[in-house]
């Protein structure tokens, strides 16, 4: 059980829930570490997806979108090293291609596969290895290979991000699983944020999306490395009924439980994606409470958790309370300066809009742990929210700047 | 003469126009460097000013304020070292008591002199050093230490940065001088971008707000370093009339004339703002055509100025045009990505949204250049934007990770 929730974490990732399969392997789009990733359903899986707001976005956004939009998905194939952005009706036909070698491999039909890609920006799949990795990749698929599948989606990642969880929803055992790669800039040429979720849960289409929209919102949406939005960010959930219990629908209050399971599996994989931004040190999370409405805590906890700023200050374990203060002014809330308070972990270093005497070597103490909770309470009213995000280094620096050339 | 407009470079700064007296010293709220710079007008001058939009502002805002809204004024005194933000009441009186003993020590009135402040936030200001050497600034006020002033204003600014131009109006000699310090989170603590504009034209004070408000516009508010909104931002504009012409009012043709010359003087102090920003190698300019709207194109230029990923790109001599791409698809604006085409100077690098052939060699030379120019054409419309920014290195991780250890 974790943080009082009825639901157990499990070892494992995207296999976790009955009836997944999955396989990782490298096909020579990079170099040398695995690039190529297929998630399989054994039965049709009802389908919600999110994707990047960015308007100029991939090919496999559109493919992706227009086959969830149609019906079940069967597998998801997903590249890494190559974003197949911004490459025109050649990178939709490659999209499609990719889609379709990946159903006829497995036997199903081709607007049963979604298709994500990551990685460099502008240049063609090499669809020669493509083809021959998809059916490679398919022939391996197995319950127990979650682990190179995470592994075959990353791209400047440090470390794979999974996760799998068991719930109860009408009596009967419930798993969710996930596997994510980094946002963040994670990928030197673009920012690119992908989330695969399966589950064994039945649940409708509309009660899916619902769900996933919520979760993405409060998760993935609250993350951010360097405010730069990708052309491919993709999450996808697929639930395929396996578990067999009563189909939940939107008015089902069961929901609810399948809801805050998902949460913890989204929260606990977009920190795993913050702390993993490129060049970072230490995970950040941004507590803004005593807000007049969510959003406007929402609009705080982002504008400081996005201040160059305020990451460079964590990274040189610099109670900079100052920072913290101007990136709340500067957020576009209405909010009252001469209220606010800041704590940094349990230290508060400003009350009332002003610096406060302190321990300044507690506070550094605390900063120079792995993860930094900054905590602003508004002081207006009773909403809050949290966002998270990593310190900004010169190693970040290095790799952005040296990559292409 | 310059870019063929009617108006001609000076030698000097803000003691080129008219009745201007300038001075800077070091009173001691820095170890070494000069931090106290006085202006002073010999009659009455018109203000016009333009002030942080940050809801957290510092104490000499509130007080500038207050006195250019009043009436005219004959002086301003700044502080450089320490932003007196956050600083709560004792701010507040410390910062009128800056205007209270400069106008003591000019025999003017406490409302005719306004305050900026810059440098570490939430400390307060060693007001016996900040009396003894405004006494001294205003003792050694002359025409000569235009370049003593610029100096005494910076904090992380690696040079001055003041121009002078001459223009005519009604058939005299009119003169504008600016003197300016950095943004950028020049100052480690705070961003804080000071402008200090002194002209000896005759100008009524609706019509210099009027001019000053929109040349902000299009010059400052165009520059970003890291998206860090300061606490103290401040241009404050003196217009003394001892052209002794015609006075100009908000309807009068030749009003056009000066606004074109004020462009001019804060367009060159916004570039020098940006190019000097902290750990910068070089000023970039991005400039976006063919938007539908010039507040879309503003939007976009900003969106790529302000892209950690671009500004690192530019550093490494990377044309990674993917990043451009993908900075204008989060823009927030209502593009067709299918039709933009992507210049690093004059290299083509993206056409119709999508990577062409391009000589590589050719845009690395550009790129290291210290002055780079992006150009974004989104074939909507016929309006457009310039917005400036620099290139983002380890030395600015390094500048800000370290201050405050």
């Amino acid at each position: 059980m974790s943080d009082g929730l009825l639901f157990e974490r499990l070892a494992g990732g995207v296999t976790a829930p009955k009836g997944f399969k999955a396989s990782g392997i490298h096909c020579g789009i990079k170099r040398k570490r695995p690039d190529l990733a297929v998630i399989f359903s054994e039965t049709p899986a009802t389908a919600a997806a999110v994707y990047t707001t960015n308007r100029v976005h991939a090919a496999p956004i559109a493919v992706s979108r227009e086959h969830v939009d149609k019906g079940s998905l069967r597998a998801v194939v997903i590249n890494s090293g190559n974003a197949n952005a911004c490459t025109g009706e050649r990178g939709l036909a490659d999209a499609r291609e990719m889609a379709r070698l990946t159903a006829e491999a497995l036997g199903v039909q081709l607007g049963e596969v979604a298709v994500a890609s990551t990685g460099v920006i502008g240049v063609p799949l090499p669809m020669d290895k493509v083809a021959a990795g998809i059916k490679h990749a398919v022939s391996l698929l197995d319950e127990s290979d979650f682990d190179a599948a995470a592994r075959a989606i990353l791209t400047t990642d440090t470390v794979p991000k999974q996760i799998a969880v068991e719930i109860e929803l009408k009596g009967r055992p419930v798993r969710i699983g996930a596997m994510a790669k980094g946002s963040g800039m994670i990928h030197p040429n673009m920012a690119t944020m992908l989330a695969f979720i399966t589950t064994d849960a039945a649940i409708d289409k509309e009660a899916l999306q619902h769900v996933l929209s919520r979760s993405t919102e409060k998760t993935y949406n609250r993350i951010t490395v360097d405010g730069d939005t990708s052309t491919n960010d993709m999450v996808i959930l697929l639930a395929n009924g396996l578990a067999d219990h009563e189909l939940l629908t939107l008015d089902d209050p069961e929901l609810q439980q399948f809801a805050s399971a998902l949460d913890y599996v989204n929260t606990e994989m977009a920190k795993a994606i913050a702390k993993d931004g490129e060049g970072a040190t230490k995970l950040i999370e941004v507590k803004v409470q005593g807000a007049n409405t969510e959003a406007e805590a929402v609009q705080v906890a982002k504008s400081v958790a996005a201040s160059n700023l305020v990451k460079t200050a964590v990274y040189g374990n610099d109670a900079n309370w100052g920072r913290i203060l101007a990136a709340v002014g500067y957020a576009g809330v209405d909010i009252q300066p001469e209220r606010i308070d800041v704590f940094i972990g349990d230290v508060q270093v400003a009350k009332g809009g002003m610096g406060i005497e302190f321990d300044e070597e507690r506070a550094a103490q605390i900063l120079q742990r792995d993860e930094v909770t900054l905590l602003v309470d508004l002081k207006a009213g009773t909403e809050q929210a949290v966002a998270w995000t990593c310190d900004l280094t010169e190693k970040y620096i290095e790799i952005n700047a040296s990559y292409r050339t």
